[in-house]
């Protein structure tokens, strides 16, 4: 997939460019870009605002982010309750779990802040491809990198042609779960979708 | 599903409600209530422009469909270029892969209509009813069809747990593939996704 070279490319430039701030303090930046998005959305948000509330100057918000597009995906991603590089429990299992485990408290503010936001990219390919290149494609270089040390310990073959296709089982997962059943992608019903279909596809089960 | 039983009966009480007019009378009314929808869109289709168009009288439209929002989501279901009603190929994989090569030529359209549609019943709850109980339950039930034959022919085990995820697994093959690959779901592609993914967790690959 080229496109993953080019997003852990822009990362990697991303990281750079952030270095002269202490980590404690983009934290804190971030935590601030998140709660103001959710106070008056996407395109009610200004780098005014921004660089007010956490005291700092513009001019420093777009040296360090570029512009608002950029600013606000990597916000969210660094503000997520779990990231998935930090997932690591000895099997493909336990990882998965995990995964939905941690997630479990923040699912509720993130899919309504992400309705915002995709509602906001349809009219705003800025933003559409920050998110892209900032937060989607970071989080699929770290399930890629998850599913090679599975495949790493013997639990996926190498070939199995499912490995291209795990973020669209999950994806399915969230987008059915309200359309078809009328129902929250909660926890139970998560893990026993990984039991029930991702483990299984990947011949891991 | 409980709500896959309410689907039925509300699809039965629609079939009676609607002998008054030829099959032939109705496609044809579908179909003009289909072009008028890519013309105007949701909120800017009248039942006047359909008994206009039609050679209807409002009347009949209120009497045989109840109302826009029922009218909408029966005439979408029935000009479908291929009805999963009809697929029985005498394998699974047959069945699938037959639902994927009829509906080739229509996916651009409906990915359009879909698009407007799942719009307006956002602010529509009426819209939003009559499709899932209209157009997505009925689906769900002809799919569920499919699988118990296949279940009977013995290629699923009755007890398979993704038997209850294929819905959530065909959805994510659409929504993923554009925000993941940034390309269309076309025919090779969901090919292909049917061998990787849903034949395997269904263990029937």
């Amino acid at each position: 997939m080229p496109a993953m070279d080019q997003a852990t490319e822009d990362r990697d430039t991303a990281r750079v460019r952030r270095s002269r701030l202490s980590p404690e303090r983009e934290r804190e930046l971030y935590e601030a870009v998140v709660e103001l998005l959710g106070e008056v959305g996407y395109d009610g948000l200004t780098m005014d605002a921004v660089a007010t509330r956490t005291h700092s100057s513009k001019a420093t918000l777009y040296r360090q982010w570029k512009g608002k597009p950029q600013l606000v995906a990597t916000a969210l991603r660094h503000t997520k309750p779990v990231l998935l590089e930090g997932v690591d429990t000895g099997t493909l299992r336990g990882d998965l779990q995990e995964i939905v485990r941690c997630s479990e408290s923040a699912r509720e503010r993130d899919a309504a802040l992400m309705r915002g936001l995709a509602h906001a990219s349809h009219d705003n390919p800025d933003l559409h491809e920050a998110l892209r290149e900032l937060l989607i494609y970071p989080e699929i270089d770290a399930l890629n990198a998850l599913l090679r040390r599975a495949v790493d310990r013997g639990e996926i073959a190498p070939d199995r042609p499912a490995l291209n296709f795990v973020v669209h089982m999950v994806c399915g997962a969230f987008i059915a779960r309200p359309l078809v059943d009328g129902q929250q992608p909660d926890q139970t019903y998560l893990l026993e979708y990984i039991d029930a279909v991702i483990l299984p596809a990947l011949g891991a089960a």
